[in-house]
């Protein structure tokens, strides 16, 4: 099974439990002796936690929308060039917490800011990279929200940023990842991230792994 | 005078003389009594500075094209917003040590990238301010290069990302400043930057102030 390559992307709102998930997903699929990357944006390369570390306002910067976006969307030109294509093209499963589908939704449907540019800046600078499979981890904005709370209170506050963002933005967010969804059925598997955790662990293993095998046959 | 606002760009190559001219020209303006901002790109505000410094590689940070774009706009974004937009609304000859024409000679015909999705990013992000007045310091990359050589060896090294490239990409870069001076004529004025420093201060001085003059009547 060594051979199997996939692009694996987690995507959803605040709260949703991707980042567990990066982890529980990645560990599943390696006892199924798969090859698999876990990585994550923005970071995954030194240039991307650079600006990880830019944009989490640890020296008290603060970014215009418009610049926010840029840096997210340089972090992932570094991540694509430097480790997603590299591990595709040698037999990995890489599974990502968030890609572009982040962007659409927080800098595009969340800021206001212009879809069809976010999209011209992933085809002619990322290189139009695309996942083969997303999973939607989806959640209630309050409740996500209620859980990213209680994180926070528990952990370091760099995570933040994003999470502390008004309710009605989040619903925006929740609506565009919807959205992308249902654009993209046929390589999208919806979660109803709502529930405790084990559950939803359990079901993104089950039907990746069934999504894995049918795509071998 | 205080209530005079322009926005004049410095452009050209390495070894121009742009950074010398940047504060010669201020301080001639300031003399006449303008109130005046003279600022540089990448910089200009501490979002920029940190930018800039990721991009100049002092923790061995390696950044694709692409990815060297974004920032470069992002810290133009920051710069706009910040500094040159709200200098312009009260009164300021804003003086500036490159731009988006910068952008467009260095990343498009220098490195490749696509020109129409610069242009693009700066009019959708930046917000398309363009320059009153760009003075383009045309110098001949071989003549430029050798003074910034000599400049390289007396001075910090963090200057030499740009100007250690090969020959035939600052050959494209001239001609790119050329042919944007062309299609922008009538708001540019070209100045031979093979002379000696102080003679194309003195015409620049000249050229510039002639220019003011001419639009306060």
């Amino acid at each position: 099974m060594s051979a199997v390559s996939a692009f694996i992307v987690l995507e959803g709102g605040e709260g949703s439990g991707k980042t567990s998930l990066l982890g529980g997903l990645s560990n599943a699929l390696r006892q199924l002796h798969f090859n698999v990357l876990a990585t994550r944006e923005p970071g995954g390369t030194s240039e991307g936690l650079a600006l990880r570390k830019l944009l989490l306002s640890a020296d008290g910067l603060d970014w215009e929308h418009g610049a926010e976006l840029l840096l997210m969307v340089a972090a992932r030109v570094q991540h694509v060039k430097r480790i997603i294509e590299p591990a595709l093209a040698n037999g990995t499963v890489v599974v990502c917490d968030r890609f572009v589908g982040s962007t659409l939704a927080y800098q595009g449907a969340g800021r206001g800011l212009p879809v069809a540019l976010i999209e011209e800046l992933h085809d002619k600078l990322v290189g139009g990279l695309r996942p083969d499979l997303t999973v939607l981890l989806d959640v209630e904005p309050h409740l996500g929200l209620a859980r990213s709370v209680r994180r926070l209170e528990t952990a370091q506050h760099d995570e933040g940023r994003f999470e502390t963002l008004k309710t009605a933005f989040h619903e925006r967010v929740r609506a565009d990842f919807l959205r992308q969804a249902d654009k993209n059925a046929n390589r999208t598997v919806i979660v109803d991230a709502n529930r405790d955790y084990p559950f939803v662990q359990a079901e993104v293993v089950a039907r990746v792994t069934e999504w894995l095998a049918s795509r071998g046959r």
